[in-house]
């Protein structure tokens, strides 16, 4: 018999009714023929009033406790769809991370899932009941609450489709699919039917928010079909999967911005074996992780240093970095929260020269000076001032012709690739 | 060094600005050199607005899912007091049940403690850190979650002590202790400064709802002192404890009253071997307490049966006993919800004759009818028609001389012994 996995958004859960319409949903797939395993987020509002809640408790709240705070969202509303299944008359079972077992690391609030011990789901599977499981949390070696980071839930989904070796992954959420861009920016994005792993993998990292980057590692590392798409209208959405020779013919297939961003520039600092670990191994025990780092030619045996990391993490990198500063002997640490990182994608650049220059172009045609350049095999990232994103998505996005026939921004033009 | 087990309820934790005041009473108790395991309730209304969520969900929620549900009250609480407690720079660790671990029977929403595993608190608490611990929920064995009942939280805390062979159990609530009876209704109600367990024990199980009876019973069994008293006002509140020469002179401690109870009549009962059993059985394997039962003599080979369960159960109780009347050919099937339980409790009454037939004596003269009748050695209980609650327990604490000197109901006089 096929297994679905299927996880629903904050916002097709966001209450009672709508949880019973996901539960007609499922249970409609099930009556198809599947074994169905549905993941959950919290309603749509309750982890956002959770984080008020642990912030309002401590300004810099121990991430242990505040794990166990936010994951209650997830279990109420596992919870609830489990008791709408039940009246309805189907067997259904909640799990939480620990019962499932999710077994993750310790590093709260970005824990990774280290295995899933699924025997007890296969059981429930088996027996023909849908298991139903809270998103976005696991459990510890030693017994405690982790949660998996925004979007965990998406994760939690394609991890338990690749430990059940599911037939298929279905991320139901709010837009229906995949965009070119985020049509909020560009109103005539377009819905992508298919996307390779490694595509999606950079757009989820570069700033798509339609899936969490992990959830994608996991899709691609035990090759899960994953279907992104609407929880409110029934059409096809996007499917990501593995590469076929036809998408190599696409140079670009999105363009994706990144406001989340903050750079950290290191002024003068003593050109020496080593130095650079020693900047970045303290970051790195914190669970900060590094986005984009460059490096100048050294001059006089100095040279400055530029990174950068999530906003949210820049407080606790600007302390780190303020006091490895003078240990170094370095002359300055500047901060720089106006910035943007824009970035094109696409399989086809691995055959096709070309797609820098004609990117850099574009930017400076429109007068927009480039800060930062990072380039992997399938996308080019620049970061930019904050106040050029719009624009620089909208060049970039026509410069590669990525656009439906232009249309005014229509009613249905509210669907947004965030 | 001493180790104090200590609750607080929902309205101690109905604000963060109270979780604030807990936690630096809790840090006060710590500082004064006791080891310091502290159980919370949920906020005040959390568990209401979670249990009408499951209501919302389904009519007759499936019990399991229900549990999972409603423990994310106490979940939300312990994390934001260990939260709360580390901003203070004090060390803290929240445990949920499973935790623990608390290991619980599988009655969802009614389960009994089976056994503690104590070792992870243990190792916290020698590290000299604080435990806190969500109240009313343990685990089964099979690793779904339970909770304890309405008032669980006392018998987590006491069970805890119990465990852990505490030195004291510190109940903290919105009274100032446990009153002779409810002063909202005999404003001259007395705080009684000690109480013996066995007194306690009738009190909690007949209506008096400031502590829990299992919580009682594990006292009793582990002879942990328990002390009950505000968490708003510093005084001294009641202790429960071992019995004393100087308890058995007074001749009733206290009166109690119970409206929660529904009285059920099975008219015309084939009165044969083995037709009561037939009767209870089926009640006891649906989780249904029966309290009172009273059997007349038989004539002509037919008797009345009348017992009362909790109103809550009375629609379950009547599809099981309705289904059994026709089977063993009983005629008719009557119940009754407008009933009240009063009772008076009293070491003394061990060694005192006359209790009795005073209770019943001073009820007949205010014209209060009386329609069961149970006794023990240290309490005696009437059903009567529920209008009439308040009009007995006054008679009965006049009679009884219960009271402190008469006077009008003050402004302190809000303090309720619910």
């Amino acid at each position: 018999m096929p297994l679905v996995v299927q996880k629903y958004g904050g916002t097709s859960v966001a209450s009672l009714d709508r949880i019973r319409s996901v539960a007609k949903q499922v249970v409609a797939r099930h009556k198809e023929g599947n074994q169905v395993v549905v993941v959950v987020s919290a309603m749509a509002g309750e982890t956002n009033r959770l984080i008020d809640l642990a912030l309002s408790a401590s300004s810099k709240p121990d991430m242990r406790e505040y794990d166990a705070l936010v994951a209650t969202g997830e279990q109420v509303t596992s919870a609830l769809l489990a008791l709408i299944l039940r009246s309805m008359g189907v067997e259904a079972r909640s799990f939480l991370g620990h019962q499932v077992r999710i077994v993750t690391n310790n590093a709260s609030s970005k824990a990774r899932i280290l295995r899933i011990e699924a025997d007890r789901l296969r059981k429930i599977l088996n027996r023909g009941w849908i298991a139903v499981v809270a998103g976005f949390q696991g459990v510890d070696e030693e017994g405690n609450i982790t949660t998996l980071g925004r979007g965990g839930s998406d994760t939690t989904a394609v991890a338990l489709a690749s430990a059940l070796r599911a037939d298929r992954c279905e991320i139901f959420t709010d837009v229906e699919g995949v965009y070119t861009t985020d049509p909020g920016i560009c109103p005539n994005a377009r819905k992508l039917s298919k996307i390779s792993y490694d595509e999606m993998l950079e757009m989820a990292s570069l700033g798509a928010k339609v899936l969490q980057t992990r959830s994608v590692e996991f899709a691609k590392r035990y090759q899960i079909p994953v279907e992104v798409k609407s929880s409110l209208v029934n059409r096809p959405g996007t499917l990501v999967t593995v590469e076929d020779p036809s998408m190599e013919n696409i140079l670009v297939s999105g363009v994706t911005y990144d406001r989340n961003e903050a750079k950290v520039t290191i002024l003068k600092v003593p050109d020496r074996p080593g130095v650079a670990a020693k900047i970045f191994a303290p970051l790195m025990d914190a669970n900060i992780s590094v986005d984009m780092i460059i490096q100048n030619v050294s001059t006089k045996g100095y040279t400055d240093l530029t990174f950068t990391v999530a906003k949210s993490d820049l407080s606790l990198a600007l302390e780190i970095i303020q006091r490895l500063a003078s240990q170094i002997g370095a002359k300055d640490v500047i901060a720089d929260k106006g910035i943007a990182k824009v970035s094109i994608i696409g399989l086809g650049m691995r055959s096709h020269a070309g797609v820098a220059s004609k990117m850099f172009q574009s930017l400076a045609r429109a007068g927009i000076n480039i800060q930062m350049i990072s380039t992997s095999e399938i996308k080019i990232s620049c970061v930019i001032d904050e106040k050029y994103t719009e624009l620089a998505v909208r060049v970039l996005h026509d410069a590669f012709e990525l656009g439906n026939l232009p249309r005014p921004r229509s009613k249905t033009g509210k669907k947004k690739s965030r």
